[in-house]
């Protein structure tokens, strides 16, 4: 799911889904192995082993899926020497802050809207901000889809749509937890994809939909019932809940997203603020409130959001310093969301030149 | 499976992917909610509650099945807000005939031969026949396939042929009537294959391949062994099946959907007649046969049948004479098969104008 | 897996992906059909009948694995007719090879690496080797990627690379033996990532990726665990087995496929030998090396090695002998690689005729 999913949907680009694919392959791959390890300093560490289950590997997997989230940020902006050392880092502050939440917080977190989702898309964010490129128009006519590279995107959603039930409940007690985070996040997603199709033709001026809102935002449904899934949300709760973030994560797409851009010098390729950020809160905050109604964890389940927060904030401009160094090689501006810098290209895209000066398409890295 | 399989299938049209997976999407998230509301009306309402567990979800997939079957005969021919309408309609009927058939008949009907693809054909069909579009040649130069498009319908067909196996069991027993039903489907799949194949060959003047045919045809197979495939029909019944199967799909495809075109004014755009109806009254034929010789309940079967297509029949013309009413934003003749009309398109084909008068392209829908 | 994974993962040519997702169906679906058969004749016959379990159909599928793998090194330069007969022999000697392994010599290979991959990879390489095409160089142009159908060939890649720990502990005893083979495959494949990635960044003079290992080399991991994932090779051996096979395979592709093709006349399309043959190998030798030091079973897991390259030579002469017969109605030298020889195309790429003796493409074959 992490491979594909996430791989496909960020392949939306025109010029720059081997990269999306690869590069998420990559960073995915070396992100489990850390993840591993880290995870089994804390968690599952006796006796100078560290006991290896397939639970771990799940765990593994979600803290890469945080990792991908941030990706989406800085998507063709980074190197893969960057990306590297940003996985480096962001799984040991992932693990740091899991450890937090869940050993000493003892906070409720089974599809980890606050762990994966709140502190990847802010750990994003961060980075993508500390990282400002004031010329990144000139890239700009790179930074949309075409045809076949929104369809190869669709692959993408319908995989993560399908398999977040399983991701949501993959880490809760077997039987009726199971079921019920499943069963939650399955009427979640069902709500939330209506609501964004409904909103993202109401949003246009003809009243066409938009395939970026398509691809994103009915996802984000998912992500809001994360902590609560597997708690006592009836489906109702969780048709509510998908259906304001269907809401939400649109009206993001279309308002928010131009607003971070022009304002606050955040620039967010993949929109995560509106699939993962907001949906990730809300989550938290839905769980908080679940869990005030069955008993008295309320506060730790808020105090829980707080920490990611913090976390995602602080590492994220740590993180974002040591990116900025510049001998990470680092794209030009001119030559951001472009694949042929880092790819040996198929021979009709190497007759396509960007540029005349070709030679500044290589990287300074070797 | 219902997402990515048939969602994919139906993007072999060369400027309908978006359409097809976009609305395949918001078809099957809308259908799938009303159907626990329907289904869990008639089979699990207790005490005020409707009861969900994980096979009211199986179930309610089903019946979505139903409906992208249908959606597949009148693809690219019908507005977003017809296909909600029709879903709406259809999910309704599809769980009257369940009911019918399986509480009150008594019928065996593990794969859905009937309730599913004998239903969800006939009931596409005939809604097809009441939306007859005489002007439809106008946009008959998009009414075909380009190279990539292909390919990923042949995604959607994989997909399906991978999991058909897992589908026709789902909801049979577990342990040997699961295990019979899921080994039957893949042995009259892949018998369905060579068939299909050969015939393909045979049929061409040249000896060639169509692509058509092997996206279609080889799935015949699974929707015959619906009914049975959980009974005591052995692995060299299902092969003659999927023989069978094979070549009258593909004969249809090759002879029948161009007499239903010309003589009964049933414009069929995916073929689902070949696909869905004829392998599903095989299907249904095959099931009662086969439970006549275990037991005497063979005329039950046979009865589930007549029901089910006359179900299909009366509910196809209500639906089409409601969805012909005028202001339901459905395309002009000449902007049918086309994303444009509904979708927000990269840069890429907006160039690409269909007809000078472009205005004319905007629905009248919202 | 084998369907989608197989299929996709071949259709990185440009001009032929039908050929390769269409044949690789047909193929597997025959070849599943005659495995049921043969592996039923030689381990589960009794009484007149042959008993089919789940299990068996797992089997067919791993022997059919076999075929595809095969199928790799022959890409492009055969015609259905042609696979169909090396399918039907394949199959036969994979069984006969079996039994000799499993049966007789009681070797342990649960992921295959001695029956599968070493067996199917030079079985394929000797077919193609007697299939020696002196004029291939007059299609070159088509025997590259594009774009998209590199991307489509990442869609494959992921797929096999999810799927990898399942399918070398599908057979594997429930329970312990069943995670140790997941947990070993996934590290192996992990850490196979980060080497390919980085060998092939630093072959490349301008340090660019090349996609062809990227989506063949990031796999060779998971063959090469085959043999000894299920024994008590630890996590360490397994990183230890995935990064040297990354080095390896990646090694192959830059400098051994052109040497097999130039000096020893072996025109492999896919480079199987690099993705299965040298991988499968060695798997074999870790599998004996882990046996030996467990227990004294180490010298029948070598024996295992040998019959399997022998088998694999000797039956592969015969076969290719037969199929070097002039009429199976094999493409003309200027026409592999190319779809439009089997299929009936799209109308975009009917006038973009290759050659002007159109009538040529034609095989001879009905």
């Amino acid at each position: 799911m992490i491979f594909v999913g996430f791989g496909f949907l960020m392949t939306f680009l025109q010029r720059y889904g081997f990269s999306s694919v690869g590069f998420n392959f990559l960073l995915a791959a070396f992100g489990i192995q850390w993840a591993l390890l880290m995870q089994g300093w804390f968690h599952s560490y006796s006796e100078g082993y560290i006991h290896v289950g397939v639970e771990n590997l799940i765990n593994a997997d979600f803290c890469v899926g945080s990792v991908c989230v941030a990706f989406g940020a800085v998507l063709g902006k980074v190197s893969p020497v960057q990306l590297l050392i940003m996985t480096l880092f962001q799984v040991t502050l992932f693990s740091v802050n899991e450890f937090i939440l869940l050993s000493l917080l003892k906070v409720k977190d089974a599809g980890g809207s606050m762990t994966i989702h709140t502190f990847g898309a802010y750990f994003g964010l961060t980075v993508t901000w500390i990282l400002y490129r004031p010329s990144l128009h000139q890239s700009k006519e790179r930074q949309s889809s075409v045809y076949h590279s929104d369809l190869f995107a669709m692959i993408g959603t319908l995989f993560l749509w399908m398999y977040w039930p399983s991701f949501n409940s993959a880490v809760s007690k077997h039987g009726d937890a199971q079921h019920r985070a499943a069963i939650n996040t399955y009427c979640s997603l069902a709500a939330c994809v209506l609501t964004s199709v409904a909103l993202s033709s109401a949003l246009h001026k003809k009243g066409k939909l938009d395939m970026v809102h398509i691809q994103n935002a009915t996802l984000a449904g998912g992500v809001a019932v994360g902590t609560a899934a597997e708690m006592m949300l009836m489906p109702y709760g969780s048709l509510i809940v998908g259906f304001i973030c269907g809401i939400i994560s649109t009206l993001g797409f279309v308002y928010l997203t131009p607003f971070l851009e022009s304002r606050l010098r955040i620039q967010d390729t993949c929109g995560i603020h509106n699939l993962h950020g907001l949906p990730g809160l809300i989550g938290g905050i839905v769980g908080a409130v679940t869990a005030s109604c069955a008993n008295a964890s309320g506060k730790f389940q808020a105090a829980g959001i707080f920490v990611s927060l913090a976390m995602a904030l602080v590492g994220g401009i740590i993180v974002g310093i040591i990116l900025k160094l510049p001998f990470w090689g680092q794209p030009a501006d001119e030559n951001c969301f472009e694949d042929s810098v880092y790819w040996e290209m198929p021979e009709e895209l190497k007759s396509t030149v960007l540029h005349p000066e070709d030679s500044t398409l290589k990287p300074s890295e070797p």
